[in-house]
């Protein structure tokens, strides 16, 4: 079956963006290979302020030849390109994804969509790339309540660049 | 010069306590020689809610023997066998202490603390054991607000029990 992986960059303090949504504190480092990475997945779900940050990158980056999930209220259901509109039942179709064939689903964010999947047991990895940089305040790479969720360490490898990527995958799967 | 550093036990998603203060969260690993990290310091500080946990685990615990040093607003300054209160000239006195002779001192928490210490340049090396574990929500382990502070990676050591040992430098000292 197809994994949904939540793959992020994170500052030490855990958050995935500033509270504008910007992400400039993110350190490149050469060594990483996102062709490699870019190539596990076939499949982006995300939740629609995401897609606004994806989309203002503008057209012909590395997402433009995925499909592209967006969960959205506000957006009416329905598909624009690859891009597939999905609304309150997103539970019920990120299943369907993941019991089809294909590589596998990259969860890229944001903390609210995670929160609500992982609460579902529908996460199975947890991939972040600790940026070392603390923060203080931003989007928090899982959204609230408080809800105590068990991981797994599968890897941790350190970059010279001061990165340390960690890959765990979720212990308990409440569905 | 001896140094001041944050060593503390935090969430995947950065949290240092539940927001009721409890860590049962926190993973137990006997591979970790506490010993010799007791030994690395003789002085605690920390803030008054992190010490009135500290004090509800009764006597003779590691701690009994170091001078600890707590900062509050409340509580009138002065010395109470090895404790010092001490109030809103907190940062003159840390000071002091760093410019002084004897092992490092340990800033033992809170998130609120770190904030004020590290805004005045005090705070040399930031060292997490990264638990296996996302909560959601609690006690951060830096308080707002939005300051990005870089850090230098200065060690990684993956545990058997999943937990992750990060050791930091501070990079940018504002005093």
């Amino acid at each position: 079956m197809r994994k949904l992986r939540y793959n992020v960059a994170v500052s030490l303090d855990g958050y995935i963006a500033r509270s504008d949504g910007s992400f400039d504190w993110i350190v490149e480092d050469s060594s990483i290979d996102f062709d490699a990475l870019f190539a596990q997945f076939d499949t982006l779900l995300m939740g629609r302020k995401t897609y606004e940050v994806v989309r203002s990158q503008g057209a012909g980056g590395p997402f433009e030849q995925m499909d592209k999930v967006i969960v959205s209220r506000s957006h009416p259901p329905g598909v624009e390109g690859n891009c597939r509109f999905i609304g309150e039942d997103f539970p019920r179709y990120v299943q369907i994804l993941k019991a089809g064939s294909g590589r596998d689903i990259w969860l890229f964010g944001g903390g609210t969509l995670f929160r609500a999947l992982l609460d579902v047991g529908l996460v199975d990895t947890v991939e972040v790339a600790v940026m070392p940089v603390l923060l203080g305040d931003g989007i928090p790479m899982l959204a609230r309540p408080a809800v105590t969720t068990p991981l797994e360490l599968i890897s941790c490898k350190r970059l010279a660049s001061g990165i340390v990527m960690l890959k765990y995958g979720v212990r308990t799967h409440a569905a």
